[in-house]
């Protein structure tokens, strides 16, 4: 049977071998949830970079571009990390060019996989579908911040870990173990509830970011699953 | 009020300022357990080296030296990584010098601190009483398997934290959330019930360790704490 493991931070993913593997990057607060929300909105696809310069260097009309540093959006970007910022009609069949402090490093670091997804409460449901479906060995990647252990997205990679393992996917791993923990006592506790013990719940709150976070604690509001295609991430 | 925080795996150490902290290493399966074990039991002082060839360079009487790697006595060497291995009375008065997977490792990554403690199970109360005394930032430091993440350590880090946060230090930190939350959920399961869950625990329990493994989880064996004074560990 497929195997599952979780990458707690970025600072670890050179011990896992992503070859042959199925990489679900996540980072809850906010770009791999924002990006869903943007796709479904009708954003053609995302192209993540790293840094700013790069961001800024993609010139036309079919590019939309968004950064985010530090839970802020960054002066001069029009768009930033909020799911609500593609609600509009301009964001239609645009391609969105985005940097985000976590997530889009994250993306980057994933590239020696079979196939990297994105992972959200958003569409978790429909991801897991996919998953079951392909039957690959899955990775999922917790973005963290700066670096750090986060625990929206490990809440989240309990959630689909324990799915997968109730579909017959194995696993050998303390992180796996521990995630699931977690995710058992959010849902006990509720979802949203829970993640406001997340030192970035705290962060983003005091910038007035409530609804954003509320939103991407939500379960199953896309039926999508989106992943990188060449450089740039669709729905599949 | 001075802060706890918690680091979950060496490869994040690097994001933590050490200065003016103390850090609490912590190997449970079984470094730092084998050396308060050792010092309890009439070793001098302990030295941790990096390498099997530096731990070799050791020459003279007052020396005795251990090797572990991946779990297992290294062959050559007298003695390993086991509490029981330092019981007889020809370690008394002895320079232990020592190498193993993890934790010899952590504790060279922590020499910016303002004090290195080692941490352990069984003498956690002396431990906590000491750093409630001391009163500066404290950093649990999990030296983990092989830069991941480890449940073992995991459990200790959250037991220390809730006393260090029940005497008054304070925390911003999701591992601290999470640590506690674990050793929450230990507490009721039962210390070594709950340890079982650890990958640690299935590797060192297949190699027939599971005497060390049941004395490394039990609390208050020791009244004594052991750090780093110069480059050996020696009680306090």
């Amino acid at each position: 049977m497929p195997n599952v493991d979780i990458c707690l931070t970025p600072k670890t993913i050179d011990l896992f071998d992503l070859t042959g593997k199925v990489v679900v990057v996540v980072d809850i607060f906010r770009a791999t949830s924002t990006m869903t929300a943007a796709l479904s909105n009708g954003v053609a696809k995302v192209i993540p970079v790293s840094d700013l310069d790069h961001c800024n260097s993609f010139q036309g009309n079919e590019y939309i571009k968004a950064a985010e540093r530090g839970g802020k959006k960054v002066e001069g970007f029009h768009y930033g990390n909020s799911p609500f910022d593609y609600e509009g009609e301009d964001v239609k069949g645009k391609t969105l060019v985005m940097t985000t402090t976590n997530g889009t490093k994250a993306l980057n670091l994933s590239k020696d996989a079979d196939q990297v997804l994105i992972g959200s409460f958003l569409n978790a449901s429909s991801t897991l579908n996919y998953l079951k479906k392909v039957g690959k060995d899955v990775l999922i990647f917790c973005a963290g911040w700066k670096g750090r252990f986060s625990l929206e997205d490990t809440l989240y990679a309990g959630y689909l870990a324990e799915l997968l393992l109730g579909a017959g996917f194995e696993h050998n791993s303390d992180s796996v173990f521990v995630s699931i923990g977690m995710s058992n006592s959010a849902k006990i506790q509720g979802w949203e509830d829970y993640s406001a013990n997340a030192a970035h719940y705290r962060r983003l709150n005091s910038f007035r970011n409530h609804e954003d976070i509320k939103f991407c604690m939500k379960m199953d509001q896309y039926d999508l699953v989106a992943g990188l295609v060449d450089d740039s991430i669709r729905i599949l």
